[in-house]
């Protein structure tokens, strides 16, 4: 068993102003990363601003991270750092800006290098990542992960090198902004990494401890995400579950409903959460061990997996996909047989192709 | 919040041989640092010698730790591995070993310091700590503390410097060498350090986490240990109990019954976690919120406080003393009032008199 965890996490309100001090260690000018918009509109931008012009440290901005970004948009990136000599890389937003910021940083500290270098495997060093998320879900703050869309392959994959974030900034104010959509489908990601954990070939005492807890904090955000009634504590709590959730997966990795979900999020731009959340009942529903499902059944105060499957439903709606695609995309994850790998049992054809039959509807 | 955890931990049948190539990015040289008897009893010493030896790490032995060590001890190994040119320090056995390795550790990274320092607010470095527990109850070898005994003032305390080993080698094989008495006593100690941290002070969601899910295996020992009948899988489990015990403890300090250990363990050796032990039943009969205790009780799988008490009774036995040092050790801990601090509410004398008078017994 092992356990490793070396990023400093804190979580409070205004964190950011209450840990600037502890920028300075990590050099004189940032590389901040961000998507196009939504750190401008929840303030995280303004509260980073104010933080390194107190601390003396100067930044640029890099914000054209898309959703579910590019190795291109990583090694663009990574360019521009390049250029204004960044000591250090600041990654705030969703998943895919911290994502972004880990492969960026990555580049930034091997210049010789170019974005091919994200999916080979090479000990590198990479310059600090700091992790601001603004959304609560992917866990990234935590993580070592930085996945990344492949074009080429038409998906999605982490890159092969392991860059934990030095420093975790959470404060749960700027989740409020984010929107219905985007809060129940980071909290559906969230139950995936939670449950796809404790269910993993990898599995083992230690992740169990993240995930347990985590899935008893989940459970009793069931009704205020469901209704979009979040008091300030509701996110409070949503944005530590989503950490928590993110230290259990850095543990094992996820399992099939996340590489399932991959294909689906390319080709029908399904958001991630919701990809991975409709497939989560069905994987529940097959998985060998029903004694260990009863156990995760326990923790979320589900009676049984009808039940998750009715509340997924109700929170995600469902996805459609033509009759060929859905056939397209069993095949496809049948042959991936690297993905099956987290799955601690022999999968049947039969099963996966209920998986997909049952999550998907045919338009 | 903070969660801060730094240290590679692995835990596994032969760990040290399965990770000895990991030892050599610390340096050439090591400093062994280890108690007079079990290294070599338990068979840890020839295991730790058969991989510094196959990786070409050279290493000196200092094997003068004693129980509760002092700061003369910690300084006198210091100036031998000043003395030896190592590399880094190597803490095998008790929380006696590996905490003393840690202040060890700091003297001879900062060789122009006298023993003095362990007690100063300086902002110093120290050598790369490996910590080896060969019991179970400390979690030293996850914690930043080093606790030493300072004679002048007839007590022990935490050194200033917060010392987090690199990396824990966790086997549980080494456990089931250390006899009756110090499985229960450490046993002990390791419910001190998951109660006193759920209920302490600074208690936050992050470490009841490692707290409430240690107490859930701690149950699970509660027979294999009093009947001294443990299979395999108990030693391994006690193993990873007192580990994320440890982990609990490093996010919040201890409380209470700790601080009021300290002085019978010094002045009538009382062994620090039957020291610790004998205390916790009655610091659950007063704590204040007593919805809090209805939870550790639900975790431990106790039905009510006297339950605790019995079964405390039952494995650990009584202390005596005289009334005139139950007297004293009361005023003394009353008037100690930054020990207190580690409690949530205000403590009345009279709460504080019943701990000593319920614990200890007159002989």
């Amino acid at each position: 068993m092992k356990f490793y965890m070396p990023v400093l996490v804190y979580q409070e309100e205004n964190v950011i102003w209450n840990h600037r001090e502890e920028l300075r260690q990590y050099g004189k000018k940032a590389l901040v990363v961000t998507g196009r918009h939504s750190s401008k509109v929840n303030g995280s931008q303004k509260d980073l601003e104010a933080a390194l012009d107190d601390q003396g440290i100067k930044y640029v901005f890099f914000s054209e991270i898309e959703e579910n970004p590019s190795m291109e948009t990583a090694e663009k990136a990574a360019e521009y750092g390049k250029q204004e000599g960044v000591d250090f890389v600041i990654g705030m937003g969703g998943g895919s800006a911290m994502d972004a910021s880990k492969a960026i940083a990555l580049l930034i500290k091997n210049p010789e290098e170019t974005k091919e270098v994200f999916y080979q495997n090479k000990p590198l060093l990479a310059l600090p990542v700091i992790a601001i998320p603004t959304t609560a879900g992917t866990g990234s703050e935590v993580t070592p992960y930085a996945i990344l869309t492949i074009h080429e392959k038409r998906t999605k994959k982490s890159i092969s090198h392991r860059i934990f974030p030095k420093m975790a900034l959470l404060d749960s104010k700027y989740l409020s902004y984010a929107g219905e959509k985007i809060t129940k489908n980071t909290y559906a990601d969230i139950l995936g990494h939670l449950v796809e954990s404790f269910l993993h070939a990898k599995s083992d005492s230690y992740n169990r401890m993240c995930s347990s807890y985590g899935m008893k904090l989940w459970s009793k955000l069931c009704q205020p995400v469901a209704s979009m009634e979040m008091t300030k504590e509701d996110y409070a709590r949503l944005s530590e579950t989503g950490m928590i959730a993110g230290m259990a997966i850095t543990h094992t990795g996820t399992s099939l409903p996340h590489g399932m979900s991959y294909a689906l999020t390319y080709e029908y731009q399904i958001p991630h959460g919701k990809a991975v959340g409709i497939f989560l009942p069905f994987f529940l529903a097959i998985y060998e061990d029903q004694e260990a499902v009863n156990e995760v059944l326990s923790y979320l105060d589900f009676g049984s997996v009808e039940e998750v499957s009715e509340y997924m439903k109700s929170l995600l709606g469902k996805v459609e996909v033509s009759h060929e695609d859905r056939e397209r995309f069993f095949h496809s994850f049948a042959a991936d047989t690297a993905r099956h790998k987290a799955y601690p049992y022999s999968i049947g054809e039969k099963q996966l192709r209920e998986m997909y039959e049952d999550a998907l509807s045919v338009r």
